[in-house]
């Protein structure tokens, strides 16, 4: 029982994750762009945890893994599209960088899913591609070519650093 | 080259499945919630024939299946959460409603992605959870009651017969 309760920890932080994103798309449709640029932070927050805390305390699962792809597709690949949306000037380039930044997002998370890379990313890291979108739309600002090389990031064959 | 097109052919209509995903939020985030509920058909629609393309061009990945996880949870778990959101009376009820649905299409989509079972399905697939959604949506009828039954299916020790 209490073994049970200690290996779903992990996973209460990447379920916070996913409730942030979907939480962040609410509040957009609602017309609160900060709170929903706020929501994509607090995501990346509860993200950066679940991972460590599973190492921490050796409960680390195939089934905690899937779900964080799950909830990272959603907050950061989903939730940062429809702000950026929200907030740039409608142009066949806004389009194009919205509904790319998704679907490289959904590409990137695939890869590193099957093939996973050990000390380096290969491919800029959706949260890192989704938060600088949720910095710019906290300030009301968007840029639709930004936002298209961060999609483009993702799937590049560029090798980032861990931190 | 050409066993490499062949290759991506199935993950097409994964990516076409996600894009109508984000189109329904888009079009949902615009009030026009009929379309939104179309796009979800739309998914659905592509969904069907991912699985089958792979397995008949013998080309089935793993990779494949991870991206038609990513798909499915925006377009049968986020898509029609937000479409009911938009369509509900405010209540703790239909707060409760539209938090767990994701969350529950999330847990299911991630244990079947861990154990998958042959020949049957264990909890209500997400894209059975989606589609009354969708359908009741497009009626611009929502149900916070049968949207909660739903999301608890998804989660339930239920069997149910593939089709």
């Amino acid at each position: 029982m209490f073994n049970q309760i200690v290996k779903a920890v992990p996973n209460l932080f990447t379920i916070g994750n996913l409730l942030c994103g979907v939480l962040s798309i609410t509040c957009n449709m609602s017309g609160f762009v900060e709170a929903s640029a706020i929501f994509i932070f607090l995501s990346a927050f509860l993200d950066l945890f679940d991972g460590r805390v599973a190492r921490k305390l050796k409960v680390n699962s195939e089934f905690g893994v899937v779900l964080d792809s799950l909830a990272d597709i959603v907050s950061f690949g989903v939730a940062p599209a429809l702000l950026f949306h929200s907030l740039a000037v409608p142009s066949i380039l806004t389009s194009l960088a919205f509904i790319l930044f998704p679907m490289m997002g959904a590409i990137r998370l695939a890869k590193f899913s099957v093939k996973p890379t050990v000390g380096y990313f290969k491919g800029l890291p959706i949260p890192a591609a989704g938060l600088p979108l949720a910095g710019m739309g906290f300030f009301l600002y968007s840029n639709a070519w930004i936002t298209l090389i961060l999609a483009l990031l993702m799937v590049s064959p560029i090798k980032f650093k861990k931190l």
